[in-house]
Parts: structure tokens; sequence; C-alpha cells
């Protein structure tokens, strides 16, 4: 039994996810599918692909994750598949899979092309049921990746902002906010641990908001806390609260963090 | 193992679609079960029988699909079991079932009574739980349909309205509005390849707002754009917006397409 | 294959309850995996506990329950298993487990603190993926209770509301609101029956609203009606439309039923 995950910005308030369910287990009837999430904002690759890199590791070897944000469906764009040394991806090629390759070896680029794999005839505006669900259904079965069409050399690739370590401070940015109104950056553990001095200040806007802390209820209820969240990363948050909501926190605000003495 | 589809308004904010599947589960422990929605506006059985008719015919063979949108729970309305040549549809005998039938020959109709088949005891205000999940269990294990009551002669349809079809432009209407804002429509490809001329404008309560294109992103982003979507029928979308927020599209809506000269 | 169900506050815009659902599948890749809800609301420990008590009974013999509202998390708080005669149940012990083990007895509680059994590292802030998923996976799989760690003597309880009984009135409170707007109180339906006179007001800040129906459609479109609802407690609703919008009925609103002569 294989693992298919699936991460859209289809919403749940229609049929378009069980839908593709219903494809995915016609190809493959013991599929066991997993749903990342389907509320990702319409249209959104950055979030799409954040949250494809925040889920797919902790998923039994070999899954198959398909992500379906595809504001340009029905275009000329391509349609791809990644295979990893554990993972298999399977996607538009808009650089929604291209975070979660960030960190591990691509082995196989692959182009979708064999109509045999899809269903017929191919809506111009629904290829999450057309073309991605049946073919991760096949791959998830063990259709080797070459089938799918022909290996490419390349795909596309978002390019998320870095964060900039001086001697004894880092500036960094909001790259996601959470359905709690955490705000997560792009500065990691191991960048925080090299900075000189161990009070640590955050700031926004020039504007000092908290230190560092270790979990949510290291602060009253109310209280700006900033921690190394489950993905490793610095996260903003209020205890019981919203931080992107309460600091105007959004994806692309920067966030500094400076050392005191 | 089968596959049983669950279609409701109840939402997923509270414990009933779980509560559900955990009767379904304790009938039939090996049943698939697959989400369709359960974000229907509450107590709307135009747009439960929709989402029905658009997901239902991607399943694999022999499933049970059950739609619990049941604003008269409890009173005097029968409960259904309808049996097509691919399908088995499960739910209140007050429409929902009916669009999703329409294409299809109706093989049996049956009133859901044998009380031995349910939760014990019944109660008044949730019988997506007390009944449906447990017959549509049941018959997703093999128990044959005549079991759950007397065959019955017809069952409650909906009268969906008909787009009407003149020489040089149709007319039709909105039918459902999706979570991205597009607008879909009574009028299907057919209809519209018999339309004289290539210039085809869809205009809304007497103004022009686009052309027919082959897929959104044809168009600018921004930009209205009108494709024959996914279930075959015309749509009405905005590039990377909402047309039902932009051109005030609702249920009911006209819509109307002039053939150009 | 053994039966999983999952009760948070985790949302699903985002990609927490499906990284929950790779770990469980990649220590128990059997394991049926229902949703009770992640939409409660975020720390609400009261409608998570209030979740797992209306579902939980509803599921085949032997299901681990987990339940994650979990504002604590990474403090000092302790997690906890619970075994009763047909079920186990696995959170944090801040009373949100307390509510469905009300009615039954707890055969064994244990802490939980075998590393051996989590994810490791365990994150600060994440222990619905690091220590429950994994935990409720092993017991489902087998592993006996008390290889989670020590048993202890007691957990955190809740101390619901309990409503107060006259000789000819009720007085109790909202305990739950729905999603369409139902307000669930605290009082039963044997409590109602013990209430003398048939004619049974139900009451708001003084104000007599509706009396005691069998269903919603018992009133016409628009009106209030009370009933008792599938969890045996008296309801107020508004047939077609929001008791709690139209009534102002939160958690804790004072509700009182009085008997007409």
């Amino acid at each position: 039994m294989g693992v298919i995950t699936l991460t859209t910005d289809f919403g749940t308030s229609d049929w378009f996810v069980g839908t593709m369910k219903g494809v995915i287990l016609s190809v493959n009837p013991s599929a066991a599918i997993v749903d990342i999430t389907h509320e990702l904002p319409a249209g959104d690759i950055h979030a799409g692909a954040f949250a494809l890199t925040a889920c797919h590791a902790f998923f039994p070897r070999g899954p198959v994750h398909v992500a379906v944000v595809d504001p340009g469906v029905g275009s000329e764009r391509d349609a791809i598949v990644l295979r990893t040394r554990n993972h298999v991806f399977v996607g538009p090629d808009n650089g929604v899979l291209s975070l979660a390759t960030d960190a591990q070896e691509v082995l196989a680029i692959h182009r979708i092309e064999n109509k045999t794999l899809f269903r017929n005839p191919v809506s111009s505006s629904f290829h999450g049921r057309d073309v991605f669900a049946p073919v991760a259904a096949h791959l998830c079965r063990g259709t080797p990746i070459q089938k799918v069409g022909p290996r490419v050399k390349d795909f596309v690739k978002l390019n998320p902002p870095l964060p900039r370590a001086g001697k004894d401070s880092i500036r960094g940015e909001v790259i996601y906010v959470d359905r709690f109104g955490n705000a997560i950056t792009n500065i990691d553990s191991r960048m925080l641990s090299g900075l000189a001095g161990s009070d640590r200040h955050i700031a926004v806007r020039g504007r000092r908001i908290c230190e560092l802390s270790s979990h949510y209820a290291a602060v009253a209820k109310g209280k700006p806390v900033a921690l190394i969240n489950s993905c490793n990363l610095l996260e903003i948050a209020v205890n019981g609260g919203s931080a992107a909501h309460r600091f105007r926190l959004n994806r692309g605000t920067i966030i500094s963090i400076r050392a005191g003495s």
C-alpha cells in the first residue's frame, strides 16, 4: 500500500479534491491518500511549496507527493515528476515542487507527456483530476517514472529570500503565516546559534518585540514570544493570540535579531 | 474494499462527519471513505445535488454515494436508495440525489425503512449518523438493496433551469459558484458548439464581459475569461480573481451568449 | 487494522494534520485515521473535550482517540494515555480527555514518558507530530499501554457546569455552539422528562423563545425550536437559521425551562 499526499489550493467546499481521490482509487484502489492541505491561498505557489517542504519528510519511504497550485492550468506550462532518494513529487512545473527538493538530491526529472496515463479527454481547467491524480496513482502502483515522459534537465525553481547574518545581528523575513497567526521566518536554528551573545532580541520595523524563548507558554498569555519551531525555523508568536495580527506580519515582513551584550 | 463517498452540509468544525465515519467503520471496517465536501451551504439541496453530479462518475465501479443535505430531518420526508448501472446513491428524498441520476437510468428506487440496519435509537436530528451511514456501510458490504426497504416508483426531482437557445444566442444562468468565485452555468459545450459564428461574447445584465477562451491563463491576470470547464459547462472566471465578486454572479444570474458576425 | 481518531485545533490550512498522519503511517501503515475535527477554536480545551465526548462512542471497539488542544505545548504539562473498557485516549493532561471519560470507568492512566516511542528530536511546539502521533500509532499497533510511561493516579479534569433542577423549572447553560448556530445545553433528556407538566417553555434572558419539539422542521422556517439532539441534550435551534446569532447564545449563556400548568 503506497501513500499519496495531496497539497492544493482547491479548497474543500467543492468536489475537486474528492474527485481527484476517485480518480486515484480508480487507478490504484489500495493507495492511502493523505491530505496535506487544500486551503492554500488561491494560486499561492510559495505557500504550497513551503507546506510541501514542511511535511514531506514525515511520510514513510516512497510516498508520491502531489502538489497542485496551478494558475497556469491549460496553458503551455509543463507538468513534471521529480524523483529523490526517498520521495516522488508530481505537479506543474511552476516552482511549487522546488522548495521541498532544495535539501535533497534530485535524481531524475521527467516531463509528464504520456497521455495513456491521463484521463481522457483532458479538461483545460482541472489537471488535478485529469493529469496529476492518475499519473500519481500509476507511479504509486509501481509504474516506472520514465513512463510518464522524457527525462529533462531542469525545472522551475523559486528563489526564496535568504537571511543575511552580520556579526551581531541577522536580518531575515517572514516566509509563512500559519492558521494561528504565527509568523515563520527564513532564519534557521543553525544561523541563530551562530549569533554571539545570549540575549537575543527580535525586532520588527525597528521595534523590539520579544526575546527568544523555548516554547509558547514560556511567556504570559497575550505576550509575544519567539522560538525555534518544528520546522527548525525562527517563529514569532503571541501566546494564545495572533502575532501576524498584532504586529502586522505578512510574507516578506523584515525580521531582525540582534544579540545583546 | 468498497468506496463510500460523503457529500454533506455538516461542516468540518464539529464532530458530525467523523462520527458518521465511525459508524461506517463499525459496520464495514474495510470501507474506503472519501469526502466530497462537507462545506455545502447549510440546507442547500441544489448545491449538494450539483456537487454529486460533478464528482460521482470519477469513482471506481460500484461506489455508494451518500448525500446528506437534510433540512427536513426527523420529519415525514422519506429516505431512499437509488441504484444505477454503476452507482448506488443514498440520501433523503428531497432532490439531492436527482441531478446525478439525470443522465443515467435509475434501475431501482427503494425507500429506507429497515430499522435493523439503523443505529438504535434513531435520533431526530442526525440521520446522517443513525440512518444513512449504517445503511451505506451495509450496502457497501454487499447487503442487497431490496433489504433496505420496499421498492417504490418515484423519487423527488429538482427541476434545474434549462438554457434556451435561439438562432444566434443562448440564454442560460449560473447554477453554481465555486470556491475560486468561478461561476458555472447550465450551458454545455454541445449547445455552445451549435451556436453559429466564431466570435462568441458572454454578457451579464446586458454588458459584454468576455469572449470564449480555452483556459484561465489565456487572458491577462485580473481579466475575465469564459471557458468550457471540467464539467463540460460554460464557466465564467477572472484569471487570478473572483468572477462572482467582480460581476455579482450568484446562482440564478442570467448569462447570455451571442455569436458575432 | 486499528482506528485512530484525531481531534485538534490545528486547522486544515497548514500542513500540521497531514504531517501527523505521515508520522502515524510511518509507525503503523495499516492504521485507519479518522478526522473528528481540526477546526476547534485555537486553544479551546472545552470544545475539544466536548467534541471527543460526542463522537467517541460511535467507533468500533478499540480505537485510539488522539486529542491535541495544547496551549501548554513545550511547558511542564504532562502528556497522558487513558484506557477505558473500549477506548484508549491520548493527549495533553489539560482536561481535553476528561469529558469523554466522565461516563465510563478509567481503568488505567499512564504518563507519556518513553522517548523511544517519540520522534527524535522532539520539537517544543508540535507534540502532535513528535509525541502524540507516534505514541498513538504504537498503541494502535498493539504496544501495551504500560510501555508509554509510568502509571499515575489522576489526571486533570474539567469541571463542566451542571444544570439545576427545581420543581417546575430547570436552569442550565449553553455548552457548545455548532456550525449551524445550534446551541447545545447541558440539560439532558432524563432531566427534562423529570419536569412536571407537558407545556415546557425555553427561555433566554427572561424571554420565552420556544417550546420543546421533536425535530427542526416541526416549526416553520425561520422559527426557533428546541429539541433533544443526537447527544441526548437539549438544543436550541432556528429552523433554517442560526439560533446562536438570533438569540446571542454563547457557551455559558443561561437557559431556563419552565413547565406550564
